[in-house]
């Protein structure tokens, strides 16, 4: 079976239980979600929903359409084969040496990243850009050593239709 | 009684199904969970999930003993009076008439964020900050028109402890 990376992005009702249900209409298929990003929108009680799943198409066809028929879910919108802006972000405290600080600063420069704290013996970058660039950027500070990573998974938004 | 953010970051073991076990025992007790990011760490299998959450701090200390004891739960760490960098990103859509482009630039330009997209009367601007920057750059872009908007929501590491 043909198994593809999906964007989903789902506008819902900041309810207690709703993301339960969406989480829960994946797992119940044993649908694996890659990364997941929720938080509030401009309008008030209202929050989106960033998914990036990989799987069968046919599956993901059928959990659409009970995520329609959920109360509380406002709007699904399937990004993956639209023209779209992705972008995740990654907190990394790397582990940076006397003798590897100005390679990791490099680094970081190139991806235009950010140190957002310094300790003794550490940095702690932030960087921005799609999957591909932020494990590129993570396969290059890896060999001195990772000490923590958290990654927000990725949010998208669709880019306007190009006039031709 | 008293609320308050909290700010928890939990390493699992990437199953389908972990995600939903989580957020179900936050909505069982009609905990909000205000923002949510799960991605993959460099561990394979191992995916790390942040969540800011409101609300009493009693129910918190019985819903993170559960978390403690759920399988597929690595460990349960609560970074909410600890000192952390927090960031999160913001991709917005905003309406940008000519008259608009060059003060919306300069706003950019303050929060050093940058123009992902742009179209015949829009920009789409990401930007990066802790949830108060985030919203300011909001407020800020407000009058122009905001579109569409996608959040990722807080992400969190601990800073080394200092030196005194």
């Amino acid at each position: 079976m043909k198994e593809q990376k999906h964007i989903l992005s789902i506008l819902v009702d900041n309810q207690p239980g709703v993301l339960s249900r969406i989480v829960g209409l994946f797992s119940g298929r044993g649908y694996n979600i890659d990364s997941l990003c929720v938080a509030e929108t401009t309008e008030p009680h209202v929050s989106r929903v960033t998914m990036v799943t990989e799987g069968d198409a046919l599956i993901l066809e059928q959990i659409k359409k009970q995520l329609n028929k959920l109360i509380n879910i406002i709007k699904v919108s399937d990004l993956t084969d639209q023209d779209t802006v992705v972008r995740e972000m990654v907190l990394v405290k790397v582990t940076a040496k006397a003798e590897h600080r100005a390679e990791i600063l490099r680094v970081t420069d190139i991806f235009r990243g950010s140190v957002v704290d310094v300790g003794q013996e550490h940095y702690t970058i932030m960087a921005t850009g799609n999957a591909e660039k932020m494990s590129a950027l993570l396969n290059l500070l890896k060999p001195y050593g990772i000490r923590e990573i958290a990654r927000t998974g990725s949010i998208a938004l669709a880019r306007d239709l190009k006039v031709k």
